[in-house]
């Protein structure tokens, strides 16, 4: 078997999406790393799409699973050979972590923003929940002050488990902060925090489905919105950013993943941001770096995993990128409800 | 007058894209800096709209020129407090120039590529060139190590000014390097350093304003091109670039500016690139930093700018983005010739 027939059977049993060249950035994974969570970081394909590959590459005699680690074959690594496949190579930036930037005045209000947070509300699997480490949020945070997109500005945020209104408000630099959010325990911690530390943030109840109330559409000059990744999901809350910005020069933030989400995906959220009336500036891969939540074990790739070991707290496998997209034309997003799951998908893994 | 008015006047006088946000770019920008050049590079807005704008302003009364140097007026100072504009950060990380990477297995070749492009062929107007720094290049060539498209690939090089192919050809990694340019100075300086140095470079003369020769159609894995900006240039080189591409799961890299594209029309492009088959994996802003070209005093945005002086050589103010696309279809480009001049539109500043 070679790796078109690889990728062939994945897509039968997976998705369209998978391509000759996914197969390749498994091997080219395993040969950086055997360890399960440290494969699926470096590999970049779907865990969904990488779960179904590496069974198959098992039942192929390329790779074979010890508990948590995968291991190449003599067969496996005299294929990876003949292609000339490459050991996978992050060389990412040991300063900024990948980033490209410092944190500059976000840098201030480091210390206190984790002091703050030790006392957040656990990650929930009911609302697809799962927060980025507080290094990434004030890289985050700093992203935007270089952008123009911070001081002064008036910013939404849609879904918060990250807790970006608090760093942002924090730095004393928008003008106004607004906070939507599902889940009542994050909106009882905000305004706790808020309240405790004299920040001036907005607390709504929002469900997401739901189309923005009317008082805030077409008033922010900046949205901030990690999605939840099945495409309708996405497209629904990316839509409802859009939605909240004024004018041509509103900004808005996505946070996207390679782990839950194919480049066709990619391709088909991208192509819609472009048609609501954005160009995209901005997409940093692995800018973002997730805490391991606490439903791990009964999240929808475990049982599918050909090595299982429950990873540590921090030790990052599931990284997403940072989009940020601008207006250039007044925003068209459609306002409807969404019914029933938003959260599955085929290329779904974490719900 | 407010930043609206002057936003009204500039698109009156330039284009449709120039927004509320541009001009206020371009005065935090000013708040940072007195140099016209930094301003400009600063401030993220076509170099020709920039002009537009600070003509406005200096009318306005909010900006006085003297010489190379730009102030706000007391009017000026008044306003943007009133607006709550602070000064353009950057905070560019001090380790990797911002771009978000290591040299890497790339940093053994850096002294040895910096040597022999000390002889390079000066940048010339008649083909639109301007080359980048010897670091820009090499961080180009450590990213597509990263993404996977370098060691054992074949790499077609789509005009060469910045000699990307001899530090690709360098490392030893790729399997072949194809390089196409329309200057017989460049092909010639090229030959001669692969004969002088051993390396295995294909070298031939093509003029991108045709389609590729049947030869070199659908049979690489990646593509480089940093194309010349009108839109309709840009989008004729990216589409040859897309047709020598095998399948999905190959990657092309371009090189995109601010200085001489809106938003809106990186909104176009990005369309383009979507419909051709592509989806957008990175978007790294300022990555590339140019060397600036002997015929700037000849550029067409010269006599535009209020507040004139020739840059040092290497004082970057022209910056471009590092774009990578993916094909996660068939490719799907137009191959028609160009006819006439592809190198100028309304936003085009350097030709």
């Amino acid at each position: 078997m070679e790796l078109g027939g690889v990728a062939a059977e994945v897509r039968e049993r997976t998705s369209a999406a998978f391509t000759d060249r996914d197969a390749e950035r498994i091997l080219a994974a395993i040969l950086s790393s055997e360890d399960i969570w440290r494969v699926i970081d470096l590999a970049d394909v779907p865990v969904m799409a990488l779960c179904a590959a590496l069974e198959v590459m098992g039942r192929a005699g390329w790779v074979e699973f010890t508990e948590s680690r995968i291991r190449l074959t003599d067969a496996g690594r005299k294929l990876v050979q003949g292609l000339g496949i490459a050991p996978a190579r992050e060389l990412r930036c040991g300063r900024c972590g990948g980033r490209g930037l410092e944190l500059g005045p976000v840098a201030k209000i480091a210390e206190r923003f984790k002091r703050i947070v030790e006392a957040r509300p656990e990650a929930i699997q009911e609302f697809d929940q799962g927060y980025v480490t507080e290094e990434s949020t004030l890289y985050r945070v700093a992203f935007m002050w270089a952008r123009g997109d911070l001081v002064g500005k008036e910013l939404l945020v849609l879904g918060d488990d990250d807790l970006v209104s608090i760093a942002a408000a924090l730095t004393g630099a928008p003008r106004r902060v607004v906070v939507l959010d599902i889940d009542e325990r994050i909106l009882e911690f905000v305004r706790e925090v808020a309240q405790g530390e004299g920040l001036c943030l907005e607390v709504r109840h929002h469900d997401l489905r739901n189309p923005l109330p009317a008082g805030l559409l077409s008033c922010f000059d900046v949205f901030f919105c990690d999605p939840t990744e099945s495409l309708r999901g996405f497209l629904a809350f990316a839509g409802r950013g859009i939605s909240a910005l004024r004018a041509p020069g509103c900004a808005g933030y996505l946070g996207l993943t390679r782990r839950e989400a194919s480049l066709l995906k990619w391709q088909a959220i991208q192509r819609e941001l472009l048609s609501c009336g954005a160009a995209i500036t901005d997409i940093r891969d692995d800018f973002h770096e997730y805490v391991n939540w606490p439903y791990i074990e009964t999240m929808r790739a475990w049982d599918h995993l050909p090595a299982r070991r429950v990873p540590g707290r921090v030790e990052p496998w599931y990284r997403s990128a940072l989009i940020r997209i601008e207006l250039v034309e007044p925003p068209k997003a459609v306002s409807e409800r969404l019914e029933g799951d938003i959260f599955t998908d085929p290329e779904a893994a974490t719900t």
